[in-house]
């Protein structure tokens, strides 16, 4: 299977992180920005860069865009080159567009002109900070729906040596241990009864909202 | 238990999108900025809004921000503003104070003032969406350690209808399904072999890295 | 019948202009503009001004401009302004928008985001002047096809006092006469081989694009 | 007989549109504006591009403009270049001289400083749509007096595959239709009794504003 | 005999000297500039002082303009606003305009446009320093035409105490002394043979440019 | 007799035209501003240009600006430059600079580091212009002292045709008339009572202030 | 004796340090700045503050500034601004007016204009600060003369305990001790030959400057 | 041994003037500014000088500063670029780290960060100045301790030839005389009670501040 081509258009702080990290997942990225300076920041770490307007129907063209699987718009604060640099990689055939939208009404112009997918990158990371800072034991998690989440929980002191027959997640909040990712560097998939959490190791957990949060609670009081 | 106060200083999208949330979660929250617009747009979403510069230390003392739990510097793209404000915060003996950085380098001095958490949202954002424009059926993901990870996929149309057992991933990809988010809203935890995935399902695996990867690469052929 | 209800969107030269010819021509219009000045001076000659930001949805959705039956955004330079502008007008349900676009490509983005009519008044009156600078007794024309054209004529001093009949501009030419504009007022609908044309009268031919340039340069001789 | 030559001062939206229609209908046309970027853009359109300041005398002299038939002074925002380039313009014998204005006080001067004629373009395509606005089926028209109008209309599906002879709109509204552009492309002049208009043809109506308009509101009831 | 009424328009370096001089010499004055501070420090000085926009009809129809008896237009450096207002002063009727030009193409729009009088203060007045510089000895002179000077000068130590006979300008040098101001502060007129200079005196003297020349070159020797 | 070499520093207006008449005086001058186009401008005109930044010695120096005999500041409206490129200059020891002034403060500063000569250009030519607005007639003059002028007037028809005896301005106005330069280019110096004086030609008179206003005044009734 | 009042204009770092430390050893100071936040920031410390722009002769005098007893210019960074101010001082008879430099050439003008004092503080700053650089025990300082320094040392620990006769500084380096200031507070001025110094007592020595930096050189060794 | 190595960041006034006493004592200095003006100026003056911003981890490491023995960061107004630059100075392993800070909080972040010495130029020169003018005859001091002081002081007229028996300010105002710099260049060292003090001599008094002051005030009367 041959390995999909991306550019990356806007090589600000969310542009040139995203690029950096599709080139660790081993893909080939070209950089676009129109700030020469931006540009050769990324000259060695992307697999070509181009110091370009991207506004500019002949620019984009000559850089055989076409042929990119796909092509992230991460332009930092002018809606208005996001919106023309968006309009032209629909025009001349892009398969797929991701735009980095601004605001929610930015979000809608790229909608309606046809963009395959609209990143809140700001937006987002504010929601998944608040909910961090309000579980100190939270570090990450995934909402798998309105009301069921899986969350990643530092296992905190007063849990040491005990046992998943001992915590008793299921019956005392519901939710199941669906790992334990132990401070060694093992990772427990479907752990037992027997079992143990320690102090510093990570536990996977998976219910309710409202059966997560309760147990976050216990924990930390 | 009392419930946390928080305050945001910088009402920005990342600032914004943060506060919003917490005021989601039930907490109270403070929101500060220099820019009158920006404080007024928020001053319905949340508990109390102020218009003032956080790097005047009367003005800083004058709202009682050493008594509130949190404090989040989320101040946009000025690092001076958000370096000053961050140590007049210190010193006045804020318990806890979180910042977001620009930089590498911004983040060290903030690391160096006694910064509690540092958050670089826009790099975050940029890894976590390119994980998921390689892989078009992840939806989400955290990462358990260096080597494990656990995805929420979304099941393609090749997979459905089929029973775990006769998908088989611990056996073809070494990787375990432990939940199903049925289409029509239930969640089955620590599914069972007969259980079945459909088409617009979403699965969550954990696995290595690479079995999923190996995995998600078999569902896109 | 109800007569209709504009608004217009930028009260530079095209939008005031436009806006004042609406009220010529009996119909009720309301003028909005960010700049204060520009509305002051339109405050006597137009039904309602206002001075507001048309980004902002709360100031438009509070002028009501929803129950407008068309609504001209006539911005000037700003294509943001112009684009956002326009998705909310859409948004908010009005029937009818028509907007003044500064390039092609703004011209695209407008079409995609659903406006009903893109107006592109600098290049359209270059293209008529041209028309006239290259054909001095051309006043006006109108292009039925990419063929045919209905021209008005200055009669120049070498036709003075002809006859149809004796122009015969059909048999010579192949286009017909058919309106004369007598230099003292009246107006000669389907004139007769009779009726005869003087010096600054003006009249009205019809025929190919080759056959009323064929007459024209016969006319400069 | 020598096909004429002309310069276009300004290679604006309203300058660029003029100076390629005046190749298009096979002229010479040379282009100077002080912009670079706006000059380059015409390099391949226009017989000559010059990158040049037009008030500075010895440039305007340097490039012969003097021996140009027409000069159209059509810069974009500077009221002060457009006086200095046209005084200049004559001061060297032009012999004639075209100039945009930019509001009615511009024009005065214009005229004072011996422009042979002056251009309001924004206000002139103002009045235009403004008609075409509160006529939806109106495509085009010329006002042939202050009483008399042709108009070109869309056909509406109300009057589809009626022949004149029903339409009768002499004797109905006191107009008389001159021409028919049939959709398929032919274009029936001086049409007949028993001709016929079909949905989406445009039928070329002579008339009294008056008239014309009444005819209009009919077809729209 | 009624005493003229003038306005200056324009209350920079230039304008307020001749406003204020104007009223030295017992004039009523009327100072406007679109600048506060310049019109708040002219306030004192003049008749009446207005803070105003000349290129605004409507203001300018407001202030009474018209019945002023000269009005000079001293704009600073805005050549637009110089002649935009000039224009405007002489379609309201005004019957006398005096403008100040920075470039002798402005001066030249001025005139097209109908100015009574150009006036070009800091081109003439190095003109009169040039002359100055190079005859150490002269105070001030007129240039009669373009042969014949009178020149007022200095009488230096070498000439002390001669009588005009022993001077005998008219024999060696062909120029005449007509008059004598004499440092005690008594001028005599056309003096006589025996009539005396003295150092510190002042001299009036007229001839031919190359006559007065040669003196002065003598008294620097 | 060596002839004097000047500097000027400053070519706008008041410099330019200071420098060019000293080159019409047939003196040498270099000219010297830091503006490319404005040095340019003035490359061919005098004896040497130079772009230089007049406030670095250095620079200064490497000019030989010593060895001139006259140096004149004529920086347009940057007086912190004007007044360290004057103390420079006479730091390095030039015998004579003269320097323009902007304000009574900046000519007092000039004074006080000890330039030799300031010069009021806008001051001094708004003084001179209100004399000659309020007498129409008035062409030119020196004054003599705080009482005495000599004025340049045009000779008004009402006295077109009269002799000197007729005239008899001594007796009734108490002015002389000392020289009357004829329409066809003869100067009479020294005039008869015999002599007339005939519409369009000037006549030049000596007398107070008074005498000479009352005289004028007689003229435009 | 009256305690003499200061003015000082211009409250930036080194002017309001200047100000406050005035009013420290007990005088009477008024703070003067054209920037109404600066003046605010001083105005709870001084004596008067002030919002007022020096350049202005009128302003300057309401302030009664001519009785003060000594005026500081401390202006930022604006020369022109700081000549104009000091020539405006000296001008309305202030006996002694105190000015900050920028530079050499700006300290020359000021001499020249009449100032009684020209301070550089970033430039002696700088020359202190070199000189504790390079001595690490070195704390101040006074020149003497060109050869002869006062020095205060930090006793480094390799003299701890050391009576002034073990030390022999007289006989070893030529330079004597004049005091020491005890860690304990006690100072023993003309300290005898069994008085001791210990580590983190600070000694005053006097010297040459060889030899000062000789027994500098011997206590780093 | 050795000498030391210096690095000066930023060549403003307090910059160049400390990098050029550094030069003087004999020591190698490197000079760093981003502005390419202010590093020419130094060229001849330091070891060697860069054009580089002090901001750009690359570019310090490749500069080898981390050999320096000192690196002053005494870069002008910019408290971002003062922060960033000394975080990196650290973070690479200067030992000694000396920044110049523009306030209270600006130095608190410098030693937060690990700064070695920060200094207030300005401030510090403020005090001083200030000590400075309240003493008339004060020409420099050190401050020992909150309590006593080492001044340096002109010898006035009315003390002019007393023997130090005389003056006996011991006995009369509690301080010591601890050297006397004649006017001819001697230095006397503890000078004894039969040595004489001239008018223009300086002497140096050690006691506590208000000895002092009652001995200055003594003098002034």
């Amino acid at each position: 299977m041959k390995r999909s081509q991306y550019a990356v258009i806007g090589l600000g702080r969310f542009g040139s992180s995203l690029a950096k990290e599709l080139i660790q997942l081993g893909y080939e990225v070209m950089g676009i920005d129109m700030d020469e300076e931006a540009v050769e920041e990324m000259s060695e770490e992307l697999t070509h860069v181009v110091v370009a307007d991207s506004t500019d129907e002949d620019v984009i063209r000559s850089l055989g865009i076409r042929n990119f699987d796909c092509v992230i718009v991460a332009i930092g604060d002018d809606i208005q080159a996001s919106i023309l640099t968006t309009i032209l990689l629909k025009d001349i055939g892009v398969k797929m567009v991701v735009a980095k939208a601004l605001s929610e009404l930015h979000g809608k112009v790229l909608h309606k002109i046809g963009v395959d997918r609209v990143i809140f990158p700001e937006r987002d990371m504010g929601i998944r900070v608040a909910h961090q800072l309000v579980s100190p034991n939270l570090l990450d998690y995934i909402e798998l729906s309105k009301e069921y989440t899986i969350a990643e929980l530092a296992v905190p002191k007063c849990l040491d040596g005990l046992s998943l027959k001992e915590l008793d997640t299921r019956a005392r909040y519901g939710c199941s241990v669906v790992a334990i990712n132990k401070k060694h560097g093992d990772v427990i998939i479907a752990p037992t009864a027997t079992d143990t959490v320690d102090e510093k190791d990570v536990m996977v957990i998976i219910g309710t909202n409202e059966q997560i949060e309760h147990f976050e609670n216990a924990l930390v009081r």
